[in-house]
């Protein structure tokens, strides 16, 4: 039997098993702040698959002054990450294979037919919160590496796992775990992109414009300055930034995605009585960066926007709008779509799926981000989840999707790990 | 002497009285809740005056069921209404004096120079809350009585002095009044005019319209409808509906005014995440009601023109903008120009100031509104306080106005009561 026979037949054996963990997995409620439970079992799987494991709870100024981080919070108690390294037996390239384990919150329970934390198994899918968005991506990761040791099959290079916190919350343990050194040459962040390759991520910020007016009663609004109206005009501005930075978009991989980089503009909020002029608006929104520019060269270019509105209008020379960034902020990420790990990773799901793999940008920011920019490890995000279910009520996962997924990142692991080095790191 | 050289000169003799009473005035702090102490003065007054007092406490079906009603409460338990009768010799014609006595609080503390309920007298005026709006214009009204009294003036026709709570929240005092038989063949309301003669008041009614969208992530925008867009739609389909509206009046006396009936939008609020689109805009404002329409006439017009959103745009045919009518609204209030009301105030106006008095259309409602449209009194605004200076803080009122508003309206209504009503109603 060849290698992809036997990882294959090992799948197949093993899937009761597979349900067994992503049950365990989504049994545990990891949202913010409750980690912990499910990175004890995380660190007991890594050590059971030899894995030389690091938890830790992220802290120190390194991190929380670093100018990526982003987080609610500046101490990590309670929160811990964990990384378990495999040494190589050398001259291999090297592999992040990095996964989130915190869930967003289960919102409004009577949305959900049941127990978001039930962990049911049901029709070859498991239901519950987290179970897409991503510990069916993580399962599949443990389930590749314990086919390759179950199998006995070696690598020259280094497996890095991340297990981190905090991904839903600006990705302050990726970051961690960036800083602490666990890097590679390539990553692969197994998100729910429904079996899609994506060789590059959209990157966000949020912004926050403050457009002022002059109050007046509403009888004789002629005497002031109505910021709403005003509002109307920053609004055309932004739709018109986003019209010029998506023009500029040529890649290939965006071709089907109607606006690869939007602005979007999620709250407004002006005024406080009827009958009185509004004198100040807040808009509040996400504006996409591509994964061919810097953040600070989509702030730059924003900012001059902004600072445009003046030439055009004296109202707002006078009283300029105000522009903030605030709270999230995604790094784009991306790899070359000729790296050799998009190769391998590209022909191994052919081998498994029988088909050709549907490559994109992904509309969304990752982790990548943050490996791509601050780790300088180049990342491909691909999974077996839903991206449409993902921080929705009855999230589920499909038991088969996540055993192609393990069967494709096993073989996939194997080859790169073994790729030689030939004395130069591959760049 | 004549009778005109008389009331000069006894206003002149009592200025230093007039003075008094406005201190006392502006030192009850009769915000909402607080009236009774300045209504039991008020009642005392008129009963010196040999006026026939009635104070009550409103309450009772016949008002709160009225769809003039407009209160936040429906016991007025503690906030008593005054009204003075004094009974004319007859065949004359009656009149309505009507002043307020809520005033609104006093606001930001910080902003005052002085205490709000200081009544300090400086440089010809007085300082306090409510003293523009509208002691003054009460103590002008009872200063004109005091005079008519003292110099042995007596009516053909009745005086029907209201002095009433809640104007400021919506009328249900001046209401009150109206269900209990206290109306007029016309009214004099002295709000703070700056000695300006309206004899047309804009009406107002507020609006709320909630605007529809469709959730998506921020970053496949286009898998949503954002509800601040459309929002957008909506605020343009108000402005051409002001317009349209403003484009109608051709009445000389909003000549001087750059939107007669103004739809001032004064809120907005949409969304909760940057990262989302926002599914749900709401918009609150006031649209102001021309003299010369009806408030149902112009709830319909409104109705019509959010319905007719739909005609032009799917979206909104199939999640209609809904539309509430909430809060606040004044009936507009007028009287003919040629009225001869209208002639004895201007010619009284001429002889006590010298010169022609300005005529024009108030860009605010008042009691006058009800007085027209449910109490059949055609009414008058015109009073000694400044406008600009209502609601804010270090209201002052200028006691020489006062005292020429009190010569102006002894004047005339000596000479209104004493027009004989000749067998028949003046209308």
């Amino acid at each position: 039997m060849t290698r992809n026979e036997l990882i294959h037949n090992w799948m197949i054996d093993h899937q009761w098993k597979l349900i067994g963990m992503l049950k365990t997995m989504v049994q545990e409620p990891s949202t913010q702040m409750n980690e912990a439970g499910i990175q004890y079992l995380t660190k007991k799987w890594l050590q059971e698959l030899d894995f030389e494991v690091d938890m830790w709870e992220p802290r120190g100024e390194e991190l929380v002054k670093h100018e990526a981080f982003i987080s609610a919070r500046e101490s990590f108690v309670g929160s811990p990450n964990v990384v378990g390294v495999k040494k190589g037996k050398g001259n291999g390239h090297s592999i992040v294979l990095n996964g989130h384990i915190d869930v967003v919150p289960e919102g409004d329970l009577t949305n959900w037919e049941e127990d978001p934390y039930s962990g049911t198994y049901k029709d070859g899918k498991i239901y519950g919160r987290g179970s897409t968005d991503m510990k069916g991506g993580n399962a599949a990761m443990l389930f590749a590496l314990k086919a390759l040791k179950d199998l006995d099959l070696s690598m020259k290079g280094d497996i890095i796992f991340h297990s981190v916190i905090e991904e839903e919350s600006g990705g302050a343990g990726t970051l961690a775990a960036i800083l602490k050194g666990y890097t590679g040459d390539a990553a692969i962040i197994p998100e729910p992109t429904k079996m899609k390759i994506f060789p590059k991520q959209q990157g966000s910020m949020w912004f926050r414009l403050y457009v002022k007016g002059a109050s007046a009663h509403g009888g004789t609004p002629y005497e002031g300055v109505n910021a709403i109206e005003k509002a109307q005009t920053v609004l055309i501005a932004l739709k018109e930034l986003e019209r010029v930075r998506n023009n500029r978009i040529t890649d290939p991989l965006f071709s089907k995605v109607p606006i690869p980089i939007p602005i979007n503009v999620g709250v407004i909020e002006g005024g406080d009585w009827p009958s009185s002029v509004p004198d100040l608006v807040k808009i509040e929104g996400r504006c996409g960066i591509s994964p061919d520019e810097t953040v600070e060269a989509a702030k730059e270019e924003f900012r001059e926007w902004v600072k445009k509105l003046g030439e055009k209008d004296d109202w707002f020379q006078k009283h300029p709008v105000k522009l903030e960034w605030f709270g999230a902020r995604w790094f784009p990420g991306s790899i070359e779509t000729d790296h050799p790990l998009m190769s391998l990773l590209t022909s191994n799901f052919e081998k498994v799926m029988g088909k050709t793999p549907e490559v994109e940008a992904a509309p969304w920011g990752t982790d990548g981000g943050l490996l791509t920019a601050v780790g300088n490890t180049p990342s491909i995000v691909f999974g077996p989840g839903i991206t449409n279910l993902a921080h929705y009520a009855n999230e589920y996962i499909e038991v088969e999707k996540v055993l192609q997924c393990a069967e494709i990142i096993a073989n996939t692991v194997y080859e790169w790990c073994n790729r030689e080095k030939e004395g130069r790191e591959w760049s």
